[in-house]
């Protein structure tokens, strides 16, 4: 199973290394992780994508607990959270082609983000599968050059119902 | 000097710690590091931010090439190209003040990508500067919670110029 972590970390050199080492000495293999700051100078926190079974990642979450400079740990598989990847391409967009990847940037609601002659450089933002579906389509043209970050997810803020929420306010707005 | 580093990897278990290792050893803070999948199957691209002088950077570059499952390393800072950050935000925007958030997501060309009856979702990608500014800006509101990606980053493609190319196609579309 796939499971997204959620790691806050006091912002040591050392610590990162140690936190991958986990997964490394046991074999797991870690799909997509990213590090950057927090709102605190001193934190950062750690998004990390691996796939394994639930009791495994059950011991590797107790295990980081146990780390000093760990401050928290959220397996936020377990409950209703927001994922969202970015990817950068350069993609041919000679001539007549042009117009179709553009077409495909409005579709997927991405961005030009430079240009030159031969190419369009885009950057798209969304679900895995938005990201792999748009990836797909732009192969047919020709990738040049392709950039993904690792995923990054937000838990849901709790939704209060009662009687006087309208429902549209209850809609997601899934981007 | 701010540095980018662009590291092309075999995919195994083991890779990232040693590549990580490789600056906490020299008590190099990694300010953001972002690891994800690339076209291929077998190799990951890693996408690393660190501060330091050019010569110490250059060694660690030159370790890193000595490294087997290392296939390139690239110092984007270097030259021209692009960075992208990426942050998921839930702010505070009850009653009067969810149309002053929804203004800046305008502006700045974000997405909401969740809402509750007190907070909205925020999705924005952009310039460090950029991101950093709408964060500014949302603080006023209440961030709730902020979860933010790792740098990306990609070389600008050559643009040839030559008498035929008309100017508007060699401006820089900037998101």
């Amino acid at each position: 199973m796939r499971h997204t972590l959620s790691i806050l970390v006091e912002n040591r050199f050392g610590e990162l290394a140690r936190i991958v080492g986990l997964f490394s000495a046991r074999g797991y293999n870690i799909e997509s992780l990213t590090v950057a700051e927090t709102l605190e100078p001193e934190i950062s926190r750690v998004t990390l994508v691996t796939t394994g079974d639930d009791r495994t990642i059950d011991q590797i979450v107790k295990q980081l607990n146990k780390q000093i400079r760990v401050l928290s740990v959220t397996d936020l598989s377990a409950q209703d959270h927001v994922e969202r990847e970015m990817v950068l391409v350069h993609v041919n967009a000679a001539g007549e082609t042009r117009q179709s990847v553009l077409n495909l940037v409005e579709i997927f609601r991405a961005k030009v983000i430079g240009v030159s002659q031969t190419t369009l450089t885009i950057e798209a933002t969304g679900e895995r599968s938005k990201v792999d579906a748009l990836l797909r389509l732009l192969c047919a043209f020709g990738i040049q050059e392709m950039v993904r970050a690792g995923t990054v997810a937000i838990a849901r803020p709790p939704v209060e119902v009662n009687h006087q929420t309208p429902v549209r306010e209850l809609v997601d707005a899934k981007g």
